[in-house]
């Protein structure tokens, strides 16, 4: 029987790919701290373990317990704007603990090591982002996400450790955490129309992102372990046709019944195009439609209207508050 | 009053630094926890903290106390090599303690942080490596100096910190680790001469380094922080003439006036010729002239004779033993 460990598995993109890999017939294990994610996205079928991908001693348990085929490694705090802010925070969450998952996989000899890195690591280039550019990451958090992409690399050329990278393009659906008002933009303004507060937006608004149903993302990342050509490999995916914040919030607007209150907030630093070529992930995994925005928007707020408003929390442990963007600092 | 922080001023190039910011009026405060240093290259002048880098309680103290004005940052294991089989330690020590250091020089304002990253962030491009081209390091070591690289860009973008970044091409000289098996080849040759030993040589020794004598390198990095230009930028500094590893082994046994036995060991994974481009920092330092490769191996022969051979050390902390390099594991 194959086994597979899932960090991050009671989040978002982790749960359905979690859900994904238990119809494959993998007997699946979710690691997860809880600290973004929540206990009741795990799938009842999965072996679930409340601990860290920083606790090495409790991984070394697992590994040896469970002798994985397959880590699929999603655990991360993944709030981009954030890390300039949490740097350190970012590096020991996201690299030093993704580091003790490649140690042990080259210890214990996993077959692939399934990664989400992120489109952040591409940074300011040109669009549409593809595998080919050589990134130039501009922030804290997709600084981690490269030194992972590379660690990973080197411990394929001295170890001989299989990869698959995938770098995801601004994910939303059911099971997003939509009360964490450092991220998410979509689950943020669901959050914001359920609770009669006006949408935040950075700026003018014209920045521009292709966001990607969840559908679309995860079966691909938890079926990729069976295709060969994709060891090794690093693979666009998500959606192609950009979306400005304007036109994300009329067609959530729209899904709510509501006309949207809008404030203006200054412009973070940030990337302000990007979208990305898919064309390598379509070849090697043949998938070519894409659940329309709209579509995938009713089927989030379905979910989020069941689900209800959260209330966000205060990060806690701000390093620096030197520029924190506006709303950030209380 | 200018107050100089500089970390891993017990070790070779740092102590140089140390020495030349005292030249320069600087008062010096040097943190070291000796792990690669020696107390008594301290220069007696500085003010010696014995200490981590890890240690953001002790680092915090000390910039309150001191407000430093300017941040030497040179505190790093540099084993290349070895990296690889100490990842998690290796961005523990070497990006996670400088992740500290830049905090804190956001937050007291530091006038400008001198950071010494290396060639192994450039990987197995073209030669000569030139500070225009993208880097793609390919061992932890290179990805984490990288890694510090980029998070120092978006440090001055978000917060306005300077920085001045030098790359330093295989330095070599008085005060250098000659006992530490791992790294440094010129003193492992002359530990290994003064010991009667052969010399140990990876592969076929063609590999090429173009090797740079301390007086070429340590008087740019104390001075950089007074040009205005320099900031911002980063910087190739060494000798322009690569050498075969063959063609050290006859300089070495000449100064020494011996015939060297010499062992070849199984060739490691490593880029096989580095020579760098130096023309930028001729540019804005002005410096041209090199100290030969005969005449550098001389003062520094002189002083290893001096100072005599040293017991090298077995790195306790192995996370993997895949894959050694011979000689490594005992
Ligand atoms: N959502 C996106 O648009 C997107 C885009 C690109 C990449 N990604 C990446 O995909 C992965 C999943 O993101 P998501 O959107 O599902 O976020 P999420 O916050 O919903 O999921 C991350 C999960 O990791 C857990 N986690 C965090 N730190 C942990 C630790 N130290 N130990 C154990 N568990 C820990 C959290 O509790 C959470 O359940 C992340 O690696 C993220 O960087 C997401
Ligand atoms: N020597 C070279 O050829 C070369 C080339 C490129 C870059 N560099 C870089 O230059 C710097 C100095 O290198 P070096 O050749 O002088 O090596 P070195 O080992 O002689 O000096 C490094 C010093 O840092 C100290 N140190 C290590 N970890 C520390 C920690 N956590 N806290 C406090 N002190 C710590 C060591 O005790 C040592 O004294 C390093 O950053 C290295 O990566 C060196």
């Amino acid at each position: 029987m194959i086994t597979s460990l899932i960090t991050g598995g009671a989040g978002f993109i982790g749960s359905h790919v979690a859900k994904h890999c238990i119809s494959l017939g993998h007997r699946v294990v979710v690691l997860d701290d809880l600290s973004g994610g929540f206990i009741d996205h795990v799938p009842t079928d999965a072996i679930f373990i409340n601990g860290s991908i920083s606790d090495e001693v409790l991984l070394k348990e697992l590994f040896e317990k469970y002798n994985f085929d397959y880590v699929y490694h999603l655990a991360a705090y993944a709030a981009e704007g954030l890390s300039h802010f949490i740097r350190k925070f970012n590096y020991n969450n996201n690299l030093i603990g993704s580091v003790n998952l490649i140690n042990l996989s080259v210890l214990y000899e996993v077959k692939c090591f399934v990664f989400t890195s992120s489109i952040a690591v591409y940074g300011a280039g040109q669009v549409p982002m593809s595998e080919e550019m050589i990134p130039q990451p501009e922030d804290p958090y997709g600084i981690a996400k490269y030194a992972v992409e590379l660690d990973l690399k080197a411990a394929r050329h001295l170890f001989g450790l299989n990869y698959i990278i995938f770098r995801p393009h601004n994910v939303y659906g059911e099971n997003q955490n939509i009360g964490d008002k450092y991220r998410n933009v979509i689950g943020i303004f669901m959050n914001q129309i359920m609770q009669n507060k006006p949408l935040t937006i950075f700026g003018d608004g014209e920045q521009t992102r292709a966001f990607s149903y969840i559908d679309d993302i995860a079966p691909i990342i938890a079926h990729s372990v069976n295709f060969p050509k994709a060891y090794n490999e690093i693979f666009n995916i998500g959606a192609d046709k950009p979306y400005t914040i304007n036109e994300l919030v009329d067609v959530i607007a729209a899904e709510f019944g509501i006309t949207p209150k809008v404030i203006h907030l200054p412009a973070r630093k940030e990337v302000v195009h990007a979208h990305s070529d898919h064309s390598k992930a379509r070849k090697i995994f043949g998938t070519n439609i894409h659940v329309p925005l709209d579509e995938g928007i009713h089927k989030m707020a379905t979910w989020a209207r069941k689900v209800g408003a959260r209330q966000s929390q205060k990060f806690n442990n701000l390093e620096i508050e030197k520029n924190l963007p506006e709303g950030w600092s209380n």
